[in-house]
């Protein structure tokens, strides 16, 4: 199913909206207030191609938050729930802003430009106003700002070929999330071994939005030859991958914990918000715990949450399910209750049979 | 022009979807990470329903962000440029939010519930996390959230026969921004003399979404032989009636003064984010001004900002247009360097003819 979506003014477009257009993007959704992708050929086509091939991504809806000056660092600690002291430019780290409550705010990847400007990569939400309200009331002296900046991923195993015709081959050394700045044709940009994807990949940072028409016509040109096709970001990988979309997966009533990211947290470091709430929440344990669902049988839509049921009893809600063809089944993210959360448990999922799993379903390839 | 719309769970529907897509509604947008309809018959019946009879608007997206606490009122001083130390309980005011630059964070109406208790009824942008942040880094003894309230629009100039056979004929007597808690079958909610039309009207502030779809049902039934039809935020009316759409008309880049909303920047009153930098802007004047424009001929649409020239040269955007049937011409919105900004100046707006008029083009009916 698909809605009719009036644009206006208030859509923004990314820099690679006409190119995207003209690839053949044919569905939309507004992410941080802008106009991105949602499919092309398809969902499963384009998973073809990005687990096979190469697959190239508008997400200039995934705006930045710059935070830059001598509290910078300072600042930055005190937003993330990860100790982030070691965090030396060209290096980028998933991380959790949480609120006083513990609930996750958003789930950026912090890159670290220099020891003094740091950029939160953001999910959908207006991020921008928390960091400048903290900085603001907080007294820090930074500047906050959303800089004219686009990414593009370009996700998949023939990436690192597609990537080395345009940068050279050092970008075929480039670490898991490790970055370096470098520019095409005087066009600033930043090259990080990052992704939304599970899949071995790259994002573009353009910094120059007056240059994506002319980047999407180089990446495409460089991935001749590779199978190189647009795409949306594909549900299908990231749900199998066990990547989590914010708004759909999680909000600021969910903590890390349930997330299953204890990792991400470092109750012992540095202070950070929520670090007191997350303390308690550690000490009592959780109740629910995201997991993977397999329901086998015809592909399941979720426009909205679906309800769970284990046992006759409300047990949760699935927030993410696609088809993968690589199972041959649906495969779900869901919020359950912990009893209901062991992997192998019988479910039921709007009314079908689901099996709980451990996530991810599918390694992610780094 | 309409784009597909792929729904998602990270879409949530307000609780009135389910209605608004049986009565109709053909065409959505995204607005606060809700679906709100943009179509049912089109704009120029619905207008027509608006201004001769009563329309009824899912606005749900129109989120509320609550303050709470014995540092609620102090903490809402601080956010909003206009002083608000006389504002009583049952009183509302469209207040504008600004960065500490001077630009404009929203434009919400301000509705004092008691006096530790405010609500800011936003337009499209995540001020819950602006509001947060401030209460959190300075230290406000207040509790911020987004608490379940629904509005629903009920403008035109039969809404008051409407509202008084729903809710008694106290209805009749509500001042223009005065607003009254109610009940209706034990749905609690508040009845507003606010509106986004510029035509006589209410806000029906739902606080209990369960009741949605009922209170629908009985607004419409309570409209039985007024008239009464389905309609989605009015673009023409509202453009006639020079009422703004943040995002769209401006954003932080823009403050109030070039919006030509002087009155509500209080400078000598309690201090207030923005402050410094609004007197700054005071004393060196705007160099560009909010106006109207008219452009005859064939309609006119605007998906993304429009150039504006004036003597072969540069001088602003529109923002906002539509095809106005009252004057048979496209009323637009535009923000215009101040050389070009007298009424009656003649400029083009994407190579048509066009000529700058005072704001509104139509007065509000209060």
């Amino acid at each position: 199913m698909t809605l009719r979506l009036t644009p206006s003014a208030r859509l923004r477009r990314s820099p690679y909206y006409d190119a995207t257009r003209r690839a053949g993007a044919s569905a939309f959704t507004v992410y941080n207030h802008m106009l991105i992708p949602t499919m092309y050929a398809g969902p499963v086509e384009e998973y073809r191609a990005l687990i096979e091939a190469v697959a190239v991504w508008d997400v200039g809806a995934e705006r930045q938050v710059e935070v830059a000056g001598p509290d910078a660092r300072r600042l930055v600690q005190y937003l993330v729930a990860r100790d982030v002291a070691g965090l030396r430019p060209g290096r980028a780290r998933y991380v959790m802003l949480c609120n006083p409550g513990g609930g996750v705010v958003n789930d950026p990847v912090l890159l670290c430009l220099a020891d003094d400007r740091f950029w939160l990569s953001l999910a959908d939400r207006d991020v921008l106003l928390w960091v400048q309200g903290i900085a603001l009331a907080g007294g820090y002296d930074v500047a906050v700002r959303e800089p004219d900046v686009s990414p593009l991923q370009v996700q998949g195993p023939r990436s690192p070929e597609l990537m080395a015709r345009l940068f050279g081959d050092w970008v075929r050394e480039l670490r898991y999330y490790r970055f370096r700045e470098a520019e095409l044709e005087g066009a600033a940009l930043v090259v990080a071994r990052t992704g939304w994807s599970g899949e071995y990949g790259y994002e573009i940072f353009l910094r120059d939005a007056a240059y994506g028409e002319r980047l999407w016509d180089r990446v495409f040109a460089a991935g001749e030859g590779l199978g190189v096709a647009p795409g949306a970001p594909n549900q299908i990988r990231r749900i199998e991958g066990g990547i989590l979309s914010y708004g759909t997966d999680m909000d600021d009533s969910v903590n890390p914990f349930e997330l299953g990211f204890d990792r991400l947290v470092d109750l012992d470091g540095e202070d950070f918000v929520g670090r007191d709430a997350l303390r308690e929440a550690a000490e009592r344990g959780v109740d629910r715990l995201l997991r993977g669902v397999v329901v086998a049988g015809e592909p399941l839509a979720a426009p909205t949450h679906l309800p769970v049921m284990a046992g006759g009893e409300p047990a949760g809600r699935v927030s993410s399910v696609a088809w993968s063809p690589r199972f041959e089944a649906n495969v779900a993210l869901a919020l359950l209750a912990t009893g209901a959360a062991a992997p192998g448990t019988e479910i039921e999922v709007a009314g079908r049979a689901g099996v709980v799993q451990e996530l991810p379903f599918v390694q992610a390839t780094r």
